[in-house]
């Protein structure tokens, strides 16, 4: 079973910003790069964790909130028309006879590509798991931690737990197909948005969805199918018939596939040298929060330096024939020309 | 003759963004910084030499000025209150028996410091000296560079050579005190500011100052003292009466006194290791354009990744026994209240 194949100057894992801006210093390059996330959108951690929250330490910004940043890159990095792959993990990566990388995502894609930029943060965001025996048998069956289909909760008895923007959100959505929708929450107080809380009240009121307060403490079902889930509430315990359970515990983060790709590892973060950012692999390079180096801070500013070093690396092994002058972009009229500006 | 002696944890030497930036991530740590630059002002090259020319890779600014930038980055150091000295030359570094380092400027001051930042970019500018055999014995007496005291120029025959916004604005400035002033430029148009060249021009029509298009060739005069400038005119020879010459030829960048502070160097630039960018000299960092290491460019965003190295390393100097955490300024309020906006 094979999916598209994409063949590309560079593959770059991750979209926060140390991703982003890699995206422009291989642009000025000429290096075309496709750009692959786990999240559904650009930024990474900035975007996913803290969008609203102010940063005070990027150079020249005495501040900045996570997206205002991102977006700003996006904008810095328009006129290299990266690709953008979002909500994929690349699964495996393979050095093949001729020198380049075959990639392969949990989309069941193929990228084939010269060198790989490895931008992925703390690792790949993974969905906490709640604390429930045995939940493992039910995960990908009756129990999602996403809504990749939302036909998957059709004329289901959903459960959905959490109190954040995610667990509302999708009572929200899927109370209008699902065939009954119960909303569990450990407190009464939500961090989801004020809005969303109102109208999920609204709906409590109108009788088309249940609130419990509650958590839960068991499954019960068979073949990865769920057909009751078990509330501990401050009355005593429930259990409600459901066939399918969202819970939303938030997002953890993971090394991921990357750990068993064969790269040196030193306490889960990949190793690289400090003139070109390069990992034992050559032509795979890692930047930003998931490398280490002798002195390394955890600063987006240096991933920035990282994403600009690497670079030169990678241009000479996409094009090992071509002499590269370095440019400057305040002077050089064939970088502002790629940039669109002169 | 001993001028002002200051003490402080660290000298930084060079007002450019790398050298402002490094005030920043020193500030983070509770290390008291005293800025010296040659120029009149903070920004350096970005400032000096391209204060309205566009910049394009500063990372999260799809276009930034020279002066934006500079202007962002004294908001964003603002809260740390470091002390600037303009106009100086740091003319020497010793270091001294307890471990510290004694700075001389060249205008006589003092500075002792636990570390010293070499942040210079691409050393000091200099005035490009014009092609005249035997200047140099003129120097300093009669012949200038820059304008430091107007009074050395009161009721003298003052030549001014030049064609830039230097050359203009001290001939309009001079005009009133000198005995007599002649602007001598090799063309008849100018680069520097249209008004400036329009009240010249008035001048001259009032007979206030004379205009010769031509190009100095010699100069008469004897201890230091000119007392005529030759000119090569295109309908031929002239010689004046001058007792100053003021040749603004632009100027150009050279490496100055830290050549011979002992440091390593390689091509006329300091060696740095890549976890501290710390010098051959312990105690002595150097950051931005100035350093070398393998991988190197000539980048701002380099320039700031090793400021926020090199201000880890420099902690460690200052206070050898405090333990130092990690901090993020989007998590810490400890490091919010230093930036005054927790």
């Amino acid at each position: 079973m094979s999916g598209n194949e994409i063949v590309t100057d560079v593959v770059v894992i991750g979209g926060g910003p140390v991703g982003l801006f890699s995206v422009f210093e291989l642009g000025l390059l000429d290096l075309k790069c496709h750009v692959i996330d786990i999240l559904d959108r650009p930024g990474g951690q900035c975007a996913e964790l803290y969008p609203e929250k102010p940063i005070y330490d990027i150079p020249g910004f005495p501040v900045v909130t996570g997206q205002e940043l991102t977006d700003n890159l996006l904008k810095q990095i328009a006129p290299f028309n990266a690709e953008f792959h979002y909500n994929r993990m690349v699964n495996s990566v393979e050095k093949q006879a001729d020198g380049t990388f075959r990639l392969v995502t949990d989309a069941d894609e193929t990228f084939i590509a010269k060198v790989v930029v490895i931008a992925a943060g703390g690792g790949s965001f993974q969905p906490k798991r709640p604390p429930v025996e045995g939940i493992e048998a039910f995960e990908g069956k009756s129990v999602y931690y996403a809504v990749r289909k939302m036909d998957d909760f059709r004329d289901q008895d959903v459960v959905i737990v959490g109190g954040g923007d995610s667990a509302l959100d999708w009572t929200l959505n899927l109370q209008p197909i699902a065939r009954s929708l119960t909303l569990v929450h450990r407190r009464d107080a939500f961090k989801a948005a004020p809005a969303s809380v109102n109208r999920m009240k609204e709906l409590v009121m109108e009788g088309k969805i249940n609130f419990l307060l509650g958590q839960v403490s068991k499954l019960d079902g068979e073949n990865g199918q769920i057909n009751h889930v078990h509330l501990t509430m401050d009355a005593g315990d429930l259990s409600i018939p459901a066939t399918r359970l969202l819970p939303f515990f938030g997002l953890t983060m993971k090394l991921g596939p990357v750990a068993d790709w064969g790269l040196d590892l030193n306490d889960n973060l990949i190793v690289v040298d400090t003139e070109k950012f390069e990992t034992s692999v050559p032509g795979i390079f890692a930047i930003g929060d998931i490398n280490h180096y002798p002195g390394k801070l955890k600063l987006i500013l240096s991933g920035f330096h990282e994403a600009a070093l690497m670079a030169q690396a990678a241009k000479k092994i996409v094009s090992p024939d071509e002499r590269v002058i370095f440019q400057y972009t305040t002077s050089s009229t064939k970088l502002q020309k790629k940039l669109g500006v002169a």
